[in-house]
């Protein structure tokens, strides 16, 4: 295993791990797994017990779902889409996003641009200060590719002049966003004072520094009126930095949205204008809608289906295309039935996974189910544990050890990072395909 | 990148990820990380700046202390140990704890016994039922090398019948240990009508299973006095067991202990024997000694240097040697500030982590500090969101961005799954050492 071998982008060709968990058994008597590409040659499939659970599914005909809905979505407010990429880490859905529309990645963290720009993304907003000394290196060798363009933010003069003296010394030129933020929030200016600072420090390096546009989080408000209020302050922010002559030349970029409440950045930012000299960006960062959940996410989805009038016209909403499949480890007392998942397999900040599905597999001398049925709405989750989580069960309800059972998720993305490859099945859930992570 | 390649059991030859996080930054323009063994000559240090933070780092001093510590404890009592592996995933500690005296390793899954086996651990305890065909699978084929020893904990019949059905089609013969469990606890049995199931049902595959000794987990309790009567009582269903010839032929064993009580399950089972036609192994399996932490077992750790006294007459505990550095990201308002690093980075379901160190690197035009000072008692984390901690402090503390703060950890299973490589330092924080996990 050489460096290089390591350093393979064709995602298809890359092995997966001979070691992972939720992975098929290759044939013969060798570790070895197939490549991603040779996945669907495998026939593998999950109410055929070829798999390990526990195992994350990602459902092929729902991911397709989501990536129009957004996709038509964006397109009827004429704005654009960087979907957030720290929710899945996987390359191969950030390429699906670029394939449906995207104008670019978000990411967070600077080893995080680096691995999406590893597997072929050239545009990236990384939502987050530029902080410390080998992070700033490892943006400025991304920089040397000139086909290479990323947007990064600010809301400190320490930061900014950290960033003007490093990329002078370099002799590169980064693109800044001014983070606008709110009081109590997380990060971002609020300020007139703090901003002034930001902005002439911006100014004493204009060879290294370039001011592209604003940026805001507007998930850590929770009130739409403050939100609307936030995302017009921001807007009038960046026509005033227009109007001074503080924007660097290029086109503007205006950005905003998490998950949460896309669809009032969209109707508070659409058609917004710096005038006929200045090309404006609005760029929208969802990340979570790709898989959507049946948590966090559902909630918001149905407060965007019931008032977003573009959403309404749409008839459909986003579907949760992300599943957890375990076996039934243990029923040691009536009622409580232990699965074989845990805070090591699925996220539990936001809610506990909802079984959705169960299937009792075909075994040896007894017949088992034809499909997965409903889970009944009684069995629930009520504690996990590293490797188990617990579900109480009516007494006499039809459980038996070895049963399958397919919970749905609240906040993928802390679930997505508990995987370095999830599996992508068809309606029948044979397995059609593999996306690895690089958290 | 063959699947071969991929399949590089030596640690020391296998590349870090080109695209990680928490790494040093390799020199010249391309991303190949060194070698694991490479690690120590490039010369990282945390203090200059060599390396994206945020990083979890091994201290070499700390985690050597609590092999010693360990190794003396169980000697003391002439015990055995099998550490619970899915505490680290990380096959190069195994092989640590194995170097100081561990009979074998505890682990959660086949997936994980699977990692386990193919970097090297030949003994192992699965401390879950094995459920599932493709789960079976992948144990039948480790059995295939006679060189490698497993135990699988059983708790019901329905699984002893599975088990026995796939094992007598291979022709294998797989090792059982009896799971005895509490009322409202986790899995084990609980009554007199389910133990005599699992046995009957065990006697009926004699060619294909042997019950080989009886494991419990007292960490569900939480009361000292009923810990150490479940402890008797698996003791006496062990000499029961034998008394009745129940036991398949080898050396019996008896296990539990998980980080929190392992004191207990020493004092109460030391000495314990079958009689002199029988060899007794008492296995302890303890996970997070290695690393320990200042939350969760920190406070366990207060209880046994109190009580036990092998442990008091040892004048020394045991020491947290994971911590994670970050930046001070944003400082967005007095009081506040943002830290680089989040759910993604480190445990939060049994306490956030807790600043430790606080280090303000050299900076051109400035001069940093010349080593890390104890952070205040009164910068403390308040809530963590994926990529980012708030941390309160004091308004006036003196803190900007681009600082580094050291934060210790409570949980380290949760910490170490977050991280695909962690870096082993020294005690002036320059890295000597990698190693991988295979979560």
């Amino acid at each position: 295993m050489t460096k290089e071998n390591n350093l393979q982008s064709n995602l298809k060709i890359r092995p997966l791990s001979p070691v992972g968990k939720g992975l098929g058994i290759a044939a013969g008597d060798s570790l070895a797994q197939p490549l991603v590409g040779e996945i669907a040659a495998q026939g593998w499939n999950l109410l055929r017990e070829d798999v390990s659970l526990p195992v994350a599914v990602l459902s092929e005909s729902r991911l397709q779902h989501n990536l129009q809905w957004m996709k038509d979505f964006i397109a009827s407010y004429g704005l654009k889409l960087a979907p957030h990429g720290k929710t899945t880490m996987s390359p191969a859905l950030f390429q699906r996003q670029l394939d449906n529309g995207a104008w670019g990645i978000t990411l967070a963290t600077a080893p995080q641009v680096q691995a999406a720009y590893h597997f072929g993304v050239r545009r990236v907003i990384l939502a987050n200060q530029l902080v410390g000394r080998a992070n700033m290196a490892i943006i400025s060798r991304l920089l040397q590719d000139p086909d290479f363009e990323c947007y990064v933010i600010v809301d400190s003069a320490a930061n900014v002049e950290q960033l003007g003296q490093f990329f002078a010394q370099t002799g590169q030129r980064l693109n800044l966003l001014l983070e606008l933020g709110v009081a109590g929030g997380r990060t971002g200016v609020r300020d007139a004072a703090t901003r002034a600072a930001v902005l002439e420090t911006i100014a004493r390096y204009p060879q290294a520094l370039a001011l592209r546009g604003v940026e805001v989080y507007e998930g850590v408000l929770n009130d739409e009126a403050a939100i609307r209020e936030f995302l017009r302050l921001a807007l009038r922010d960046l026509m005033t930095l227009e109007a001074h002559g503080q924007l660097a030349a290029g086109a503007a970029i205006l950005t905003g949205a998490g998950s949460a409440w896309f669809d009032l950045v969209a109707e508070e930012w659409a058609g917004a204008s710096l005038g006929d000299a200045r090309v404006l960006d609005i760029i929208l960062r969802p990340g979570c809608y790709l898989t959507h959940d049946v948590g966090i996410y559902k909630a918001s989805e149905a407060r965007i289906q019931a008032c977003n009038p573009i959403a309404r016209a749409m008839h459909s909403s986003l579907l949760p295309a992300l599943q957890l499949w375990a076996y039934v480890q243990s029923i040691p007392e009536p009622g409580l039935v232990i699965l074989g998942l845990g805070k090591r397999d699925a996220a539990f900040d936001a809610g506990l996974p909802v079984p959705a599905l169960h299937f009792r597999p075909h075994n040896k001398g007894r017949p088992g189910d034809e499909k997965p049925a409903p889970a009944p709405a009684d069995w629930q989750l009520t504690k996990m544990m590293d490797q188990h989580a617990f579900m109480h069960v009516p007494a006499g309800a039809d459980l038996q050890v070895g049963d399958m059972l397919a919970l749905d998720i609240s906040h993928p993305c802390l679930t997505f990072d508990k995987w370095r490859q999830l599996l992508v099945v068809d309606d029948n859930y044979t397995v059609i395909d593999a996306v690895e992570t690089f958290f």
